[in-house]
Parts: structure tokens; sequence; C-alpha cells
């Protein structure tokens, strides 16, 4: 069996080609939306979400040729939400993956709308290939993805992210927020990945989903650790920008070494959920690793 | 048999009430992006894509609750388009329904994520519901959904669009844009209220679709010749803006005489589509009349 390096690379390469695929060619009209589609998902990205999909389909035996489109249609939703998060109105950010960010790169509208495109695009894939034995199924596939991109998803828990800027907030309201910030999408990217196999047994789907939970926390906790120990070359992405930005973050909450004994909790807690499934969740357990001591 | 009149009236109060259920209430968390999404989308607009997705339904004999559904998916859709069109990097504009724009009335951010919140709710709501006998044809239903607010549709049609301002453009590449901008989901409106009830033959298909293209179209030309005849007031949007904007519009590349007999023809090549549907069509033939015959 591969190592988890060589399977990481492998998988990264795998959806670069695939989302190459998919994505729109740059040479048909509209060329500049479509070039700015491909400059934004294309080239870079850990693809954490994608590698989650695939290691989640292990669990339930899910074919490659359905984990490569909710793995994609992931990725789209992610690149759609870092797009319209570096807007000036939002973040206001210039780099993005050691690059210009895409209204830097082309122009605000055209960033705007190719963020709208891809999210689009994202629900257009999931709908046109055969993701489940049954397609009623399908249709709950779909059905978790868009509530983990709403209001009570991803794009609510950017809104709380607004306003918690230059605000006391505690710490369950922190946690609130990330669960749905980056959880939400973090979530589904494991659920939908699994659910492209065998169905799963209640006790099953509730431990792939706290495994799933677990990690998305820490994912953001090592976020905020990074942001602060980290510098803007190795990111790809400007450093220290929260500190700057005045939002709270679990370093500025707990301070730095707490944060890390908490992301260690999680992490713990990751790999006790995966125990129903045995050997056939290692990829899920090095990926949990992998979350928590990345440092880039 | 109810009139036009009446049954616009009813269908448009029964929209309203619909979506107010189904969007997230204003005091659930979080309020600002909630209260946005409903500011946008509700207490207004003339809900003509509900209503065309009401009236096709007719022709197939769908059902008022799988109606309702994909009615306020489409304007959802909708909303969320007008509101990012209307932000500063794209028109700029600071009014709508006769009300201060969704960027004014609250903050761009904001904004923003109402647009993309309504955007992921309008997929939540198609696939939370059932709208089709089999499975597989909602899946189908999605599909169609999801392209024609990509970048093959209404995105790739605001992207053309923002290319063809202070240049000349040649009356198929402003036909072509208008067929994505507005026509694709006016399409998807009509498709998919029909999609809803029985299945149509290839035939009926075709007509329908046709129908739908034409009456696109000409809703098009005829909010060219009301941006040049029209005034504030009355459209409960700024007037004059296209020209002042210098952007090509069917009276700027045709005269007004000449787009107003273009009106007219695509209104009466409708008409004729609808032929192979006999007295089941009558809402579609009362609402291409109404949509070219509107003076706001």
């Amino acid at each position: 069996m591969a190592t988890f390096q060589d399977w990481a690379r492998e998988t990264a390469s795998f959806m670069e080609k695939t989302l190459a695929d998919l994505l729109p060619a740059a040479d048909t009209v509209p060329t500049r939306l479509h070039d700015a589609m491909r400059y934004s998902t294309l080239g870079g990205g850990k693809r954490v979400r994608p590698m989650l999909a695939f290691a989640a389909g292990e669990v339930s035996g899910a074919s490659v040729d359905r984990l490569k489109v909710v793995a994609s249609a992931v990725e789209m939703i992610h690149a759609y939400s870092l797009i319209h998060d570096d807007l000036p109105c939002m973040d206001d950010d210039v780099l993005r993956r050691g690059r210009p960010t895409c209204h830097i790169e082309f122009d605000e509208a055209t960033a705007l709308l190719a963020g709208d495109a891809l999210h689009s695009m994202a629900f257009n894939i999931v709908s046109a290939h055969s993701l489940t034995e049954k397609s009623s199924d399908q249709l709950d596939l779909i059905r978790l993805f868009s509530e983990a991109c709403g209001s009570r998803g991803m794009a609510g828990g950017q809104a709380i992210d607004l306003a918690s800027v230059d605000r006391a907030i505690s710490l369950p309201e922190l946690e609130h927020m990330h669960t749905l910030k980056t959880g939400a999408l973090i979530r589904a990217a494991v659920m939908m990945g699994a659910m492209c196999g065998r169905p799963l047994s209640e006790i099953e789907r509730q431990k792939l989903d706290h495994y799933a939970k677990c990690i998305g926390l820490a994912f953001q906790v090592v976020d905020d650790i990074l942001d602060c120990e980290s510098n803007t070359e190795k990111l790809g992405k400007t450093a220290g920008k929260d500190k700057d930005a005045n939002k709270p973050t679990y370093v500025s909450l707990l301070g730095l070494n707490p944060a890390k004994q908490f992301a260690e909790e999680l992490l713990r807690d990751a790999h006790q959920s995966l125990d129903v499934f045995g050997m056939s969740a290692k990829r899920l357990h090095e990926l949990a690793d992998f979350i928590v001591k990345r440092d880039y």
C-alpha cells in the first residue's frame, strides 16, 4: 500500500487533472470568466477536502469514478468561497496560494461571477453524474451538500465571522462560527464521499460525522496557530492577518499552548471515532494526523 | 376560471407567503444575513418566473405542492442575481423594486453573502422536496437548473454583458448575451414547472422550450424599450441607466420602432409554439402577452 505522502501526492495530482477536465476550457466563451474559474481552482491548494472525500469513500467501498465527482464539487465550492472571501468588501486580500487573488489577477466583477459560476457548477456535476445506486440517495447527497454551503453552513459561518470582528466573543461562539465556516464543508466532503459507496449503518454515520466534526474544528485551530507562528511565504497567503484585523482566534482566546493542546484533544477524539471502521479507515486516520501536524 | 389579472395577483400573493415560509426566519442566527435574504426576496417583484413555472405546470398537470418549490427556487436564484448585479463592482445601483438595494440597506459583505446563501438555498429546496414521480427525473431537473445558473447560463450572460460595455457588438452577440443572461433562467422556470407533472413528449418539450426562448428574449427587448421610454418611479429601478452606461440595447442597435416590431414577432412565435398544448396552455399564452405588453 502506498505511503500517505505518495497517496496524498497522487490524489492531489489526480484532482488537478480531474478539475482541469471538468472545468470549461479557457478558450470557450465567456473566455475571461472561464479563465478566472480555472485560475482559482487549478494549480494549487492542499486539496484537503478532496482527500477527505476519497478517504471516506474507502470505508464504504465507493468507486473512484464517483468520488472524483464529489471531490471536485466540494473543491469548486471551496474555490468559490475563497474568491468571495478575498474580495475587497470581505477580507480584502491580495495573496492566495502564493499568487495574486482572483480579483487582483482579473477584476472584481469577474471574480464575483467566477465564484458564482463555480457555485452553480458544483451542483451541476453532482446532479449530472451518477453517484449512488438509488437516485433518491443522490438527492439526499445534494440536499446535504446544499445545506453545508448555505446560511446554516458555510455562508452562515462567514456572516458570523463578519459580525465578530472588533467584538469580544466567547469560546462557544467562536466554535459555532468555525463549525459552520470551515467545518460544514469538511463534514460534507467526508459524508458525501462515504455516501458514494455501500449504505452506512446509523452508528457508522454518526461516528463518521463526529470524526469530520473533530477534524473540521482541529483544522481551524491549527490554521489559527499557523497564522500566528508561520510566515507569509510558507503559508502562501498573508500571515498574521487575523491579528491585524482584530479577529478573535483560538490563539487569542485560549493562548498559544492551550490552543495546541485543544488541537491534540480533537485529534485523539477523531481517531477514536474511527474504531468502528477498522483498517478501512487508514487514510482517514492519516489525514487527521496530517491536518493537525501540517506546517502550512 | 379566474381572469389573468386575478390569477396573477393570487399567484404573486401565494408566492410571497410561500417564500416567507421557506426562507429562514429573520430572528434565527445569523440574523443579519437572514434579514438580508428576506429583504431581497420578499415584498416585491413581478414574480414573472414563478408565474411561468405555475403556468407551465398546467400543461403537464403538475401539483401546486411541487410547483411552489420550483417557483421559489427560481425566484431565489433571481433574487441572488439581482443582489450581486447591483453591487458596486457590477452595475453599482442603489434602487431596486422601489427600495434601496441590498448593499445600501445592509452592507456590501452582507449583500454578497445573502446572494451566495440564496444561491445554495435554491438547490437545497429542489433536492429536499419530492418534485417528480421518479427520483432520476428530479436529478435531471436539478441538472437543467444548475446549467441555467452557471457559466453557460445566467452567470455567463452577465460576464458577456460586462465585456460588452463601451464596445460595438453585433445583434447576434447581443442576442446570445440575453439568451444566457435572462433567457436561461426563464427557460428553466418553464421547463422545471412542466417537469413536475406528467412526462412530456419530445415534440412537446421542444415546443415548450421554444416558447420559453421567445418570451425570454421578448422580455429583454421590452426591458430595453421601457428603460428608454419609462421613468424611474414607474420602473422601481433607475431608468435610462443602460444608455448612461453606454450599454448596447435592442433600442440602440435596432432603433425604437424596429425593437417594438421585433418584440411583436417574438410574441407571435411564442403563441404558435403553444398550439400543441391546446387549452391547457391558456396561462402561458396570457403570460406571453403580459410580458410583451407590460409598462413596468
